[in-house]
């Protein structure tokens, strides 16, 4: 059962696709909403590339490493730009995405 | 923070869509599979949209209610035919499924 | 094959489902952001939810009339914010989910 | 607009979502259903990512030159299996894949 193996990461990926979409909401009713358009654009797609990982996972994919391994890359990104903004949302983002990017590198190694 | 609100169905959703997603990776692999054509189709189908109304929650979609009813109809379409078949993975999915369109139905009354 | 049944409908979600996502792209370019965050979030909705029902309607889905009629609100609804604003990319968006709500709402009658 | 840029791949993408998504609707429906288990797998995971290329060329991600390797590699997994089958979809889905793949590349160099 495959998706037993990949039970932490897929945990950590959910982690991680509700705090990008957390932080996109939020940064979407932010005052200073013109700072955080890079945010709301990499909230975006990292929800989506976990979201798809996620997904992929539990159905047995032939293609975990490779899409772990672009999935670590925009948690990387994404991460970069939340840790630079200072609403709690977006350090809390940045948190979830640095461990899922870890969490992913260690699959496609 | 709307996610908050909607963490537990969040959560159910989420039990669900990987139920479905391991039901459809096990039956491809079943020797039976040409009896588990159609409860491959309707994993697919009540794994997209649970996977799809999870994200939309988080990110505070403003169609929650609509969403949630349309996801209960297909939740509970799954879990009819998955209770047909007796491997513990169909059996498992049904639970699953019915539990998530229980839970949907109340967001969207 | 049913999606040559579908095929003008799903040739339509696909235009607004592009038209939707430059809207959004063009919408966190612009210099007035701030009024557009609506704009951005309901086109990142109707963009998500035309690509699942696309998807949904080629591969044969049991559910499309349930999926055309919610379409065809969050089109609706996308359109009618995307109509507010004079940027080009704002008004064709509008066009383009006008269009698909009213050949979404054709199929769930 | 940098969707533009990506008009023929959009196009592309767009095909071998269709073509894949056909072709397993369709060897759900075959009598050797047995032996398309795997064609209906790698269709699902095909359709899947050609989908998320194509949404997110068309709202400018800063990720399209990873996304499309990987889209690459997984159209021509699908492509690989398809080509086996005497079935005219699957032979169809063969070719939608393999151009879809050559185009892919194209951009990931």
């Amino acid at each position: 059962m495959s998706h037993k193996v990949y039970q932490s990461l897929i945990e950590t990926l959910h982690d991680c696709m509700m705090a990008c979409n957390h932080c996109y909401d939020s940064c979407l009713k932010e005052d200073d909403i013109a700072m955080m358009a890079n945010c709301i654009r990499l909230d975006r797609e990292c929800a989506d590339m976990c979201g798809f990982l996620e997904q992929s996972l539990v159905r047995g994919t032939p293609f975990a490493e490779e899409l772990a391994s672009i999935c670590a890359m925009i948690c990387e990104a994404c991460g970069n730009e939340c840790k630079n903004h200072q609403h709690e949302h977006c350090q809390k983002c940045a948190d979830a995405c640095f461990t899922c990017a870890e969490a992913c590198r260690k699959l496609s190694q």
